[in-house]
């Protein structure tokens, strides 16, 4: 049976929800006041859960220094501070919604995961609203 | 692959064990404190899970304000501040442990929800002690 | 310099809060769902604070094992899994309001109390609404 | 002796620290990633702690409904989901620091509040980082 | 269809992580800072996981009495306020990293329960890193 | 009026209590499972509170990266990951209690902060028991 590992990191990002194919009206309408022109923001909470087989010799499945770094490279340093639809190139033409992030998150670490593991990300936007990818 | 969001809500009511088919004794050693006649409360936390596809136009899985109404209609205002065993229809025959809770928060929602979602619920009847349903 | 120590403890409780010197409306205007006849619930957190000099032997205000047995004697053992109205002779004719609960404990708790410390309540109805006695 | 409530509530805002005053390079130096110039966000939680007489008929230091629709008046339909720095009037000329939120959510609640009652506001930026006024 | 119940509970200890097969060096290369010889400590967050059939006179899945009996005689008392390496049997050859010790304490924990259910153990190193098995 | 800024950080020792002083059969009397001579451990959360004046140019108390920083040379990197009773001087001959522990981060803190600020610590040894000096 496998074993699962789970880190908890954060960030706090600015964004706004809007789809630019639709009029300022619908998006207002469905979006409601998550599509504010000059955006909110979050306390982004991000749990990485990477499962596989645990190495007999360090009792690890993965060394969480190595996760937690790129973790670091590969999501916080881009995103912590930054305004998700301006500064990241990620949502550039993807609508930063809870989903979304998971997903985008789940795909920029997993081509830098070792083989053999499956991930899992969970995105709190806050403490009463999360999204999980995949589910 | 699917995505799953998750929204949190609470509601405090009173409640008690029993199982009118016992006799007192035999709730009291089933049931213990849990059992007192007077009953006592708890707050109640609720994760509602919903998976499903994303949107491509909303991001969504599925708009939380609408989620947020159907739990608002179906659970919180039946079930918030009130005494579970005396004053919710749906705790008349069937005792109110967090496990049967469970089962009728996932009956009532998931015929108000739109088809083709998956639906699981948690209920924290304190930090230490929640259930789940469907597991 | 003084030091303070807190334990914090937990209780289960039904309650309503009614004044029995006014009418059912006033009542009902007043404490508006808390008054429900019917009783509701909440998974109260209590935060007990001593605060004294600490001994150069133990290094201790006081023993927090001697602190969590008064709690328990005097108020979880007499509170946990009840109905504060019914149940308690502490709220036969003091309405179980957080503030009331507060000071409640506090009286209490401060006769068992060695000389010569001093001691604080926080009583966490839910995580967002709190009272604290003295202020 | 006074008896304290406190009421916690919760805002998600954009915001950027910056002094007008200063060079670009200044504010850089000074507020580091904070002074993005496309603005970041947080989850902020606000206590707001009322200390009074308990009134005898009521067992309140204040009803808990009006200070929650005081708040929500004053402070969160102003705040929530707004950028502090281009929505909100209050800081067209102060700085969104933690510390000066703290101090102005306390200047716009202290007028509306029934006189006698005193009044501190908690502001958490993050979990970890947070401001009391006054202190 | 199948429901859980989860029981949370704590245990304080004090460990280090070290594979005596290997070098000195090569313990502090791959361990770090929880290599050190002179211990550190943590509280351990323990969530117990069981899903099966809820019984129809009950209302649970299993009396959480006598879960909380089972962790307190198969873990808790055996882990609370102990050195992981040096006091615990279970760890005398089995380097305590937090993959290890939900292993261990998912076999401590089966064979005493009913049979039928299910099990799975999280283990909370720190909020922020955990483990859980199986996976 | 003052405004305060409080920073929470943490860190994970071993420890146990005991008076050199005292006979083996009387530390186990009065310290319990908190005396076993092979240590246990906690993860510590550290709120360090410093009460000012706002500079009406940044609009902070203090910078919080620079308190950042003195936290984590003058606690963090001697306590974090290391057993207060053999590793840290401050505790070869002061009993690690909680007690104790926030004093002894008031003195090493204090020395190093600006001039015309207060200080107050607080110690969580785990959630429920916590400690705060000067109170």
């Amino acid at each position: 049976m496998k074993t699962a590992i789970i880190r908890k990191e954060h960030f706090n990002s600015a964004h706004r929800l809007n789809n630019p194919k639709w009029s300022e009206e619908m998006n207002k309408q469905v979006f409601g006041k998550c599509n504010n022109p000059n955006f909110h923001g979050h306390n982004y909470e991000l749990e990485v859960k990477v499962v596989g087989e645990v190495d007999l010799d360090t009792g690890f499945v993965m060394d969480v220094k190595v996760l937690k770094e790129l973790i670091k490279i590969n999501v916080l340093d881009r995103y912590d501070h930054k305004n998700l639809n301006l500064d990241v190139e990620d949502f550039k033409s993807v609508n930063p919604t809870a989903e979304n992030i998971a997903r985008v998150v789940y795909e920029n670490l997993l081509k830098h995961l070792p083989e053999g593991l499956e991930l899992t990300i969970r995105i709190y936007e806050t403490e009463r609203n999360f999204a999980e990818y995949p589910a």
